[in-house]
C-alpha cells in the first residue's frame, strides 16, 4: 500500500516552517539557514554532494531521522514556493529550481501551481512536472508515477497544511528547532485536533533539535 | 541572587498556553484539562491533596520536572486571568481564586491587575496581593516579599510573554504537549530571537510530553 510521507520538515519553537520574505537570495526568508543547521552535518545531507560514495557526516540521532527521507519513495509533491520564488504567471521559464543540474530527488517531482508549464527533465531521474490539482488529485497522480512506491510531500508549510487538512498524509517527521522565528509561514494553523488522527512520538537530539513523528 | 523562574508551563504543539473561551467552568477554555494531563499523575500534583504525607503518584521524568516548582520559591506573580475569569473592575470580591481554602502556593502571591483590591489571606502562608505594576516593578516587589528566595511567574501565557519581553525571566520550564489546540493564547508571540538569551535543552517523556528548559 503506497503511503504519503513528510520527512525532515523543520519548524521553529513557535511553529514557523519558513521565515518571512522569501527571495532568490533567501529561500527561507529571514530564517536563513537556521531551521536546517541540524541537517547539514548529517551523512544524509553530505551524501547529496558526493560523487564517489566516500561518505562523511554524522550518523547519530539526527541522521537516523534524516536518512529515512528517500527510502521507498517513488515521487515527490511540492508547493510552488518550494520550487522557486516566483509568484503568479511564469515570467522566467529558465528557472529550474534551487538545486542545480542534479537535484537530490531522482524521481518525478510534481510542483503544484495554478500555472502549468512544460515538464523539465533533469539529471538521474528527476523530472519536474507542473500540475494544478487538489491534494487528493495530486496524490493520485504522484502515486501512479511512483509505481507502487510511497509519495513524499516536500513542503513548504502551506502545502503540508493543505495535505494534512485533506487527510492525505500517513507519516510526518517534524524537526522542532529551538529558536523563536517570530514571523513567517506557520505549519500547524487550522489543524485543531490533528493529534487524534496520529500516534505521536518524539525524541531530543544532542544537536538541540526535537524529532517528532506523526504516524498512522 | 534571587532568580525569576517559570515551572510546569504547558503549551500545545502549536504554541497555545491556554484555550479559547475561559469561564468559571473552563479555566483553560476549550483546552479543558488536556494541557495538564501529564501533570496530574505526578507525585508533585498528588501531594497537593494529601494531608498526612503518605505520598502517591509517579516519580519518573515528568515528576522530576514538576517537583522543581516550589524549591526555593518565596513568592509568585500571576496574571489576573490565572486568578479568575473576571475582567475589568471587580464585581465579585468574594472570588478567592480557583484553588479553594488552601491554595498550593504557601507564599505571597502577587496578582497583576489594573484594579487593585484588598489582600486576601488564605491558609498556610498563601496571601493574594493585587498590584498594578510593570514586570520589573512586580519582580522587585515580589523579591522583597520573598526574602532572598526566588520568584515564580505563574502564568498565564500573556503574563509570561510580557515578563520574557521585559527580560525578567532567568529560568523557564515548558512542557510541550502533543496536541494541536488551534486557538487560544499563544506563548511565543512577539519574542523573535528569544533563544539568543538562553541555553535551551529538552527531553521527551514516556507520557508524550517534551520538557523544554530555557536557562541563563
Amino acid at each position: 500500500m503506497s503511503r504519503v510521507r513528510v520527512h525532515n520538515f523543520s519548524v521553529s519553537l513557535d511553529g514557523f516552517g519558513t521565515g518571512e520574505g522569501q527571495s532568490l537570495e533567501a529561500p527561507f526568508g529571514h530564517a536563513g539557514q537556521r531551521l536546517h543547521e541540524w541537517f547539514f552535518p548529517t551523512r544524509t545531507f553530505c551524501s547529496f554532494h558526493e560523487t564517489q560514495g566516500d561518505s562523511s557526516g554524522s550518523t547519530g540521532v539526527d541522521d537516523a531521522f534524516a536518512s529515512g527521507w528517500d527510502r521507498g519513495i517513488g515521487a515527490e509533491i511540492m508547493g510552488r514556493n518550494k520550487f522557486g520564488p516566483q509568484r503568479g504567471p511564469w515570467v522566467d521559464e529558465e528557472w529550474r529550481g534551487w538545486w542545480g543540474d542534479d537535484p537530490p530527488f531522482h524521481t518525478p517531482v510534481f510542483v503544484l501551481t495554478h500555472y502549468p508549464r512544460p515538464s523539465i527533465e533533469m539529471k538521474d531521474g528527476t523530472t519536474f512536472h507542473f500540475i494544478d490539482a487538489s491534494p487528493a488529485e495530486a496524490v493520485k497522480v504522484a502515486q501512479e508515477a511512483a509505481g507502487g512506491l510511497d509519495v513524499r510531500i516536500g513542503g513548504g508549510p502551506l502545502t503540508i497544511r493543505e495535505f494534512l487538512a485533506a487527510d492525505q498524509i500517513d507519516y510526518m517527521h517534524v524537526a522542532i528547532v529551538p529558536l523563536v522565528l517570530g514571523r513567517g509561514e506557520r505549519l500547524w494553523d487550522g489543524l485543531e485536533g490533528l493529534e487524534s488522527r496520529f500516534e505521536l512520538d518524539s525524541v531530543s537530539s544532542p544537536s538541540g533539535v526535537i524529532h517528532l513523528t506523526l504516524s498512522r
